[in-house]
């Protein structure tokens, strides 16, 4: 610490206050997010409910925040070093040594309609996530009163909020549309048996939540509008039928972009990177770099499942890769 | 737009979407945070509540949101050509003819006592502000039970809502101090004789707010612990008696910036610019930079008044300036 900065407390009096500044403490990550001490509240309550609105055109988009899951660095990125990867976490002020993946789905209203896309962790998550439910209402909707469930692709943090564990099904009267690419990868008993121990989970989580309901899900293609305003964009390569949207209203736009990046702070700005998750890395890579590159010229507003909530912002192409600019929060709609 | 990006959304049937992402309509700014559309909200309901808790050691903070006013850019940088504000406010992806200036009060809870850090613009702020009691009673506050109030600086939007344009008295039971250099130069009389028309508003805002209670306001000095983990320090140029603050509890550590600048996405990326409300440009500038420099180095959390709600995060080095980070949004405290 320069004199130059400690002199900006003053001298005498605020000497104290400059020495604390200085020290190792002072230097902080947000090292609280990632450390799931959900129990604790203040004496006045807890947290502000995970729920946010915006309008595209028309329509009311609801983002609902179902926690986060703590997840450790190492191993996280298949194709940078490990000092690269804490690098940008830093660089983000998260944690390093783990870092939290928030998990944000959409709730759009259309014409008295309600379309859920994507459900969130259910009762399966971990302990940090689970909230969904609770912002859901908290934002004024009622689960037997959504007309429309619109799966983006079949990994667990996505479509376990469907179902819970003891089999209900959560939203009991919406009809469930999931992309077809994905139903027949993930339906295909020949190979879930072929398939390594380590995915296997994968295809019973699609068993467990799809199965009770099989001959009434709607398979959508990529390519079309599958709801007023909401049209399917293939960008495959993390799931074989992975699925963007956009959803369209008037003049209002929003590229709904999934999972075409986990955490934005590492593949937004490194979009060369692979997460763990990235099924066909290759095929992942390239459609995570066309999205980019097409959201960012357009200046379009897009939502990221794994983005901090309230997970919507824009794209600035920056060096090699690019920056996520969250919205500025409003109160007004 | 490029053949590269259109094909993202792939031949055929994704071609009528692809057109309409290519339209001018998909470039699009946070229009809608501009225009002060309050009254719409969705079939369900309004925004979420603009609270959100973080801890500071021991102590619990809450961000209280007041809105928003809608400021024209032309005439707003005294030092700054209109296309580079404007450019500036772009990559932001905020409007670029006006832009919405947020309001975000602190409230520190500490061993059963609550410390109001200003207070927003009470009933005296354009319609697009007031937001700041419902938001701050859904967090579960009583204004009856505010044990202190601690003010910045005496410019109205931080002190109007310490009493209604009817008189009464918000917070009837705590102690409201404030920096004696502030006291000193807003209620001299004599000064205010003195001062140009366009200066006399901000002496009779301090007198309305003031007047009544005048022998019970606790003047404090800078550099001083003037509230239990609660350190003033002098940042003046912006006002003469301006006052940032340094929260600490254990290892926990806040800066509280107040209004060292005005809207992030204008002053932390361009700390020699200066707005208009600053009283002393040169010395708020030096001021800014110091306090800055310092943040950065140090990694140190931040809280800004007017940024956007929850208004607290990192300052990285970048370029010739700075870049605020907002923390990461988390449901666990």
């Amino acid at each position: 610490m320069t004199t130059t900065r400690r002199s900006v407390l003053a001298a005498g009096p605020a000497l104290a206050a400059a020495a604390a500044i200085g020290s190792p403490a002072f230097a902080q990550t947000q090292s609280a997010a990632g450390q799931g001490t959900a129990g604790q509240s203040a004496a006045s309550g807890g947290q502000a409910p995970g729920f946010y609105r915006y309008k595209v055109g028309d329509m009311t988009v609801t983002a609902v925040n179902d926690g986060f899951a703590s997840r450790p660095t190492e191993g996280f990125v298949r194709n940078a070093e490990l000092p690269q990867v804490q690098q940008a976490l830093r660089e983000a002020f998260l944690p390093t040594n783990q870092f939290p993946i928030p998990y944000n789905t959409l709730v759009i209203e259309n014409g008295g309609r309600v379309t859920l896309i994507d459900t969130g962790n259910g009762d399966s998550g971990a302990p940090t996530t689970g909230h969904w439910m609770r912002n859901f209402r908290a934002a004024g909707f009622d689960p037997a009163r959504v007309d429309a469930v619109i799966i983006s692709h079949f990994h667990g943090d996505h479509i376990n909020g469907l179902r819970l564990k003891d089999g209900t099904a959560v939203f009991p009267n919406a009809e469930v549309m999931v992309p077809s690419a994905e139903w027949a990868f993930w339906m295909d008993d020949a190979r879930m048996n072929q398939a390594p121990e380590a995915m296997r989970g994968g295809f019973q989580t699609a068993r467990r939540v799809f199965g009770p309901i099989a001959k009434d899900v709607k398979q959508y293609e990529h390519g079309k509008e599958i709801a007023p305003g909401i049209t399917s964009v293939a960008a495959t390569g993390h799931t074989p039928g992975h699925t963007a949207f956009m959803v369209s209203s008037g003049n209002g736009k929003l590229m709904v972009m999934s999972d075409i990046t986990n955490h934005p702070a590492l593949f937004v700005r490194n979009p060369d990177w692979s997460a763990v998750f990235d099924m066909d890395a290759d095929q992942a890579r390239a459609t995570r770099h066309r999205m980019l590159d097409m959201v960012a010229a357009e200046r379009a507003q897009v939502a990221f499942y794994h983005a901090p909530f309230p997970a919507t912002g824009f794209i600035a192409k920056e060096g090699n890769g690019y920056r996520m600019v969250p919205v500025q929060w409003t109160p007004a709609l």
